[in-house]
């Protein structure tokens, strides 16, 4: 995590043999691109906490609920469904280690954005959200969007855009399920490496 | 605005010190890359104006209308709702002040994409969206997305790609909500930098 | 397409007078950036085929279906409407030649993501989406957005960002519609160009 809650700005994860940089300046920061995706400028691991809306009596913990249910495709073509078009909207807390924020405590991030499933034969889902830091060590975004094949180990999201302390950052978050409850919670780790900082 | 009327083709903003050009060629366009965010290529300011249907009498003005309604977890939560899980499709015009086009004047670009509410506690939003630049002299997209905490000055959203007049862009657009009328209509100030260009 | 079939491994379309390579090291893959828009580092033409539930009988072959339905701003607005609102989840296949795979053929990648209509006086579309590669020859993804006026003979989506063995690829997808059957199949061409690469 290279002291994320110390500060989040990017600092070079190590000294590059051939370092990538181009029009370095006489200012603070400078844009760097990795050459290698075995070196990224930045790398940090998050989980992303989803508690799913159960339509009864979790509205207090909740932080997301669908925005559409599922379409006819998915619940005329499989009897238990895969949940076909329905579009979960989400504010979720996002932590450095895996337990949930206790009472007051801050996140280290909140994902904001939206999920939907999309496939008649089994779960998978498409992502995009921002990641929002907002604490005195850290202010910015990152945002993120990509293919959720649930049945895969790991899948991978785009990082395509930063903003503040991630000003113009790119890279790749490799995601893994590491933990669900029911229907109505899941945990998401995120691998998050950039390989396009200024730094 | 540097005469984005005349043209938008994108112009060096200044001539930079230790210029960030990587892989010059003959070519009469060159790819930019701006090395620190003092320096953007191109920079401008444009307004968004957003008109949502009022499930009334205006839908000869409106440009935006819910494609969703809010969920249970807003209306069961608050009281008064903070719009959670509602979705609105946009179609919005931009413009170079702050007055909406009059009678068949073109704006000078749409804004063409979604955003949602995401948050229980207080009203904040996501976006993504096109701009689309289609007058003589000036055509292409950009296209952008990001987190809209509406309850801070200013929200960054990233620049994430462009098209046409903006081939390959990348950048960072600073919002500001400049002005809102009730529910129904709100305009964005959209402070755009690109760090990113072919020129 | 340069044996997409055989391996979709970025290679060097042609060799760069004036090569634009940032950083490049002793490892394996190098970051490759093209200088022109007449020089992409990668192309291939890809054919997504969009076969929308009917809501009737053809859930079994339907690859798409609405998670919405059009809003009153557009059933209001015109007696036929033009969809406003309307969007559409899916997982298409893309092929590399125009016929649907057949059987149990897989296609060359799937297509998953979403779009909607936001216009009120055409038809006009907005688009995010993932392509999907999981053969033996080519696993990763690309990921793309943008506006759709389907009254332009061609549309240009970004390529905002790629994983595995598009790893952190940027460019272009330029989209004609190939084919259209009634309101319930539509086949897009796309010609995509990336402009940035690791090689």
């Amino acid at each position: 995590m290279q002291g994320l809650t110390a500060s989040c700005k990017i600092v070079l994860v190590m000294f590059l043999l051939g370092l990538g940089l181009a029009g370095a300046t006489a200012d603070s920061r400078r844009r760097h691109i990795s050459s290698s995706p075995d070196e990224p400028c930045k790398k940090m691991t998050l989980y992303l906490h989803d508690i799913l809306y159960n339509g009864v009596n979790n509205s207090a913990n909740a932080t997301a609920a669908p925005a559409t249910k599922p379409t006819d495709l998915s619940t005329t073509h499989w009897s238990n469904g895969t949940f076909f078009g329905m579009l979960v909207v989400f504010d979720d807390p996002v932590t450095e280690g895996t337990a949930l924020p206790i009472g007051q405590e801050e996140p280290a991030a909140r994902a904001q954005g939206f999920y939907f499933y999309d496939k008649k034969e089994s779960y998978s889902g498409w992502f995009s959200f921002s990641l929002v830091f907002n604490s005195k060590a850290c202010r910015g975004t990152l945002n993120l969007m990509g293919a959720d094949p649930m049945d895969a180990e790991t899948r991978d999201f785009s990082v395509v855009g930063g903003t503040g302390d991630f000003f113009m950052a790119r890279g790749v978050a490799t995601i893994h399920t590491d933990a669900t409850e029911g229907y109505f919670y899941f945990r998401l780790k995120m691998d998050i490496k950039l390989y396009e900082c200024y730094v």
